[in-house]
């Protein structure tokens, strides 16, 4: 369906929204108990798992397994908010702005790991690289596209020389 | 300050969420004020605008200005729940899963677009191509991380040969 075809709400009587509210669609089942010794990030990450979508979202997977990689957002539930705008990341000593930083300490507490797919069966998706705690609610699963998402250049600011492989 | 050290909720007292609740931390201006001629991906936009960050997060984007791109996490506040599971994307005739697609008519309407950074001044970051429209709220910021983000070896699915420029 051609998406001004689609059931949408009325642009004209958009208004500023002071909440936006979600259900998880999911969970992650993952060998990561605590966050003691989590790895700091998926690409340094080599612990299998799985996101087990709601039942009934499971028809919302089919031709996923075409892919290789999903984007996988989730709500990292045990932050108190709210949360400081400088924070140090474990990857420098300096406090940094939190935006431009991967902390889980942000003002909306959410998490991006693109993951990589085993295998799907049925509602689950087994995933290679865990870098997300066990039981945390998943917001949502995109297929990652290298047309769109792999940036051919960028620079990488105060990361630029501090990726190195480290646990928390 | 170390992860282990913030001041976290106690992990023994975690339970199952039904709702997750964010508050917007800012809004997009844009040239895109209706649907129609909307670029479907922000890899095919040209389209200059901002990101306006809520006034009292604006320490939140200090270092950012070292990066090139940013992810931009946002709510298709356009978008009528429930959704169908599955989806006729604008690149394809055939129905798809809606989790194999990267449309806004997802059970949780969130939206992610790397953009690149122009310039950022006070609580603005002016960027370049952007999709999305006019008065989106904005869900979170952060940096676009090549060593994180950039995977070197990826399968696209049913996307794969599908990608070309078009407008919806």
């Amino acid at each position: 369906m051609e998406i001004l075809n689609r059931n949408l709400k009325d642009i004209k009587e958009r208004k500023p929204y002071d909440n936006i509210t979600f259900e998880p669609i999911g969970i992650i089942h993952s060998p990561l108990k605590s966050l003691k010794g989590i790895p700091i990030q998926f690409s340094m990450s080599q612990e299998n798992g799985s996101v087990e979508i709601k039942k009934e979202l499971t028809q919302g997977l089919k031709h996923l397994d075409g892919f290789s990689h999903i984007y996988c957002l989730y709500f990292f539930d045990l932050v108190h908010l709210p949360v400081d705008l400088m924070s140090k990341p474990f990857l420098h000593n300096e406090e940094k702005g939190v935006f431009a930083t991967r902390t889980p300490f942000r003002p909306n507490p959410i998490g991006l790991s693109i993951l990589e797919i085993d295998k799907i069966e049925d509602n689950i998706i087994y995933v290679n690289n865990l870098d997300i705690l066990d039981q945390t609610p998943v917001l949502d699963i995109k297929p990652y596209v290298e047309g769109f998402d792999r940036i051919e250049s960028s620079r990488s600011g105060w990361l630029h020389d501090k990726i190195v492989e480290k646990r928390s």
